[in-house]
C-alpha cells in the first residue's frame, strides 16, 4: 500500500522541476541546523505563501550531489499563478538552487510515488589537471586505466536484478521516517524490503577535449538504493583499473553483500539527471 | 625606483601560474584568520619545501575575483624540479587552487613588477535563468538593454586615460604595505601616485546558446587601479540599460571622481585573464 499525497479540500497539488549544486548543502532531506535543499526550498515557500509544506523529493540526494531536474511535490491553499511561483521562489531561493518549472498537478500526484523512471548521470573528469571551476562537479580520476572494460561493465547491470551488495549499509536511515536506505519508487513500507531494481540502460559517453576530457555514465532504471549509483561507478573504476575482472560483476550481484563490490565513487561526481512520470 | 625581488646567494627564483575560483577565499593577499590564495600557496610551500616565502602576485585579486591565469613568483632555497614542485603543490592546495605551470626564473623576475602587460575578462550572464553550476563564475543580469551599446562604450576606453573615477576610493589600501589602492606595473612609491594607464583593447563579445548566453568582457592594458575593470563593468552596462549615454563617458573620465561613473559590477563574473611579461 502506497502512501499517497493528502491533498486536503482547497489544496492545491504542485509539481517543482529543480536544478542545484548540492556542494554547500548537507543533501536534500531537511535536518535541524543543517542548510539542505529541502529546507530551503520549504522555507522559501513559508516566506512567500505564509504555509510551510515539507515539500516531498522524487529520491533524497545526499550531501554534495547535484540535480539537474530533481522533482518536488507538496500542496497549498494559496491560489497562486505557476510563473508567480516559480518567479518568487527563484527570488528567495540562493543561486545554486533554481526553479526551473512550477505547475499544479491533479490530486494524488507524488514526486517519490508516481515516479516511473529516473536517470542519474556521474562524471569523471580524465585531463591532467582538474580546472578549479569544474572540480565540484566531476571526480577526477587520473589513475591509468582501460575505459573499454568500463563500457563492457556498465552493460552487465542492465535488466532485473538484486543490487543488494551496492546498497549502503545504513542502519541510521533504515530506521528514520520509516524509510530504509532505499530509495525509489519501490517501497513498500514492509518489514522485507526488497534490493531488486530494474536498470533500463547504463552506459559510458566521451565528451569534452583532449585537455579536459570527461567520462560521462548514465543509468535509468525504475529505482535506486541508497548510495547504488556511487557504488556501481566505484565498482567500474576496479574493473577499469585491473582490480577486478568484468567477469567478477556477476558474482558480486549474487554475494548480496556491500563487501563484495567496489568502493563508494565521490558525491561530487553524480547528478539526478531527471525524473519520470506517467 | 622600484623595488625588485631580493633574492639572496643560494636561492632560486621561481615563477608560478595559477587558475582558482575565488569564491571561497577572502582575495589573493594573505589576511590574518582569513582563507586567502597567497596564505594557501605559501602554507603549501612551507609544507613542501620548509621555507615560507610569502608569494608575491602579479596583482591583487578581490574575495570572489578568480584566475584563469594568475601569476606568482618566490625564491626558494631547496633545490627541486620545477615538475616536482608543482605536482607536490598541487597535491597541498585545495582543488580550488590549481598551479598550471612552475618554472624558475633570472634573477630580478618579479611577478608584479616585472609584468608588462595584463588581461581580465568579465562574464555576463544573459539567459533567462542562471544555471546553478554557473552561478558563482557570471554576474546574471537580466535587465532589458542595448548590447550595440556596450561594444561603443567599450571601444572609448582603448588608449592612455586617467581612469581616476574608475578607482575605488580605498583609504585603508592606499597606506597598507606602502601601496596604493592602485595594482599594477606603474607604482613608484611615490606621494602622488598616477592614475593613468593605457589600455590596448576592450571588447565584448558573445558566446553560448540562446537559453544560455554568456557576454564576455575581455580588457588588456598596461596596468589596472583596484576595482577599475568591475567599475568599467558596471558603467557600461549603465551606459546599455539607458541611464548613460556613450557620449558621456569623456565626462566621467574628465570628472576625476569615483562618484561619476558607475556602480562596481559583482566580484563574481570577473577573470585575471593572463599576464605578459617580456
Amino acid at each position: 500500500m502506497r502512501e499517497t499525497l493528502q491533498t486536503a479540500p482547497g489544496q492545491q497539488t504542485w509539481k517543482l522541476t529543480l536544478a542545484y549544486d548540492g556542494t554547500d548543502f548537507r543533501g536534500w532531506q531537511v535536518q535541524p541546523r543543517e542548510r539542505t535543499v529541502q529546507g530551503e526550498l520549504q522555507s522559501a515557500l513559508g516566506r512567500i505563501t505564509g504555509e510551510s509544506p515539507l515539500p516531498q523529493g522524487s529520491g533524497r540526494t545526499d550531501a554534495g550531489v547535484h540535480a539537474l531536474a530533481q522533482v518536488a511535490s507538496f500542496a497549498l491553499r494559496a491560489p497562486i499563478p505557476a510563473a508567480n511561483l516559480q518567479r518568487a521562489l527563484n527570488g528567495k531561493l540562493p543561486a545554486s538552487i533554481r526553479v526551473l518549472e512550477a505547475r499544479t498537478m491533479p490530486d494524488g500526484f507524488h514526486a517519490r510515488h508516481s515516479a516511473t523512471a529516473k536517470t542519474y548521470e556521474y562524471r569523471i573528469f580524465r585531463g591532467k589537471m582538474c580546472p578549479p571551476f569544474l572540480a565540484r562537479y566531476v571526480y577526477a580520476y587520473t589513475w591509468p586505466m582501460d575505459e573499454g572494460r568500463l563500457d563492457e561493465a556498465a552493460g552487465i547491470f542492465v535488466g532485473e536484478h538484486d543490487f543488494h551488495s551496492f546498497a549502503a549499509t545504513d542502519p541510521d536511515l533504515s530506521t528514520r521516517h520509516g524509510e530504509s536506505g532505499i530509495e525509489g519508487q519501490v517501497q513498500d513500507h514492509s518489514e522485507e524490503r526488497s534490493t531488486i531494481r530494474t536498470i533500463f540502460s547504463s552506459a559510458w559517453t566521451r565528451h569534452g577535449t583532449e585537455d579536459c576530457e570527461q567520462l560521462v555514465y548514465r543509468v535509468r532504471g525504475n529505482g535506486f538504493l541508497h548510495h547504488m549509483v556511487r557504488n556501481l561507478v566505484g565498482t567500474m573504476l576496479d574493473v577499469a583499473r585491473g582490480y577486478l575482472r568484468p567477469e567478477d560483476i556477476a558474482g558480486i550481484l549474487a554475494a548480496r553483500s556491500r563487501s563484495a563490490a567496489g568502493p563508494t565513487a565521490p558525491a561530487r561526481g553524480l547528478f539526478l539527471h531527471s525524473v519520470e512520470y506517467e
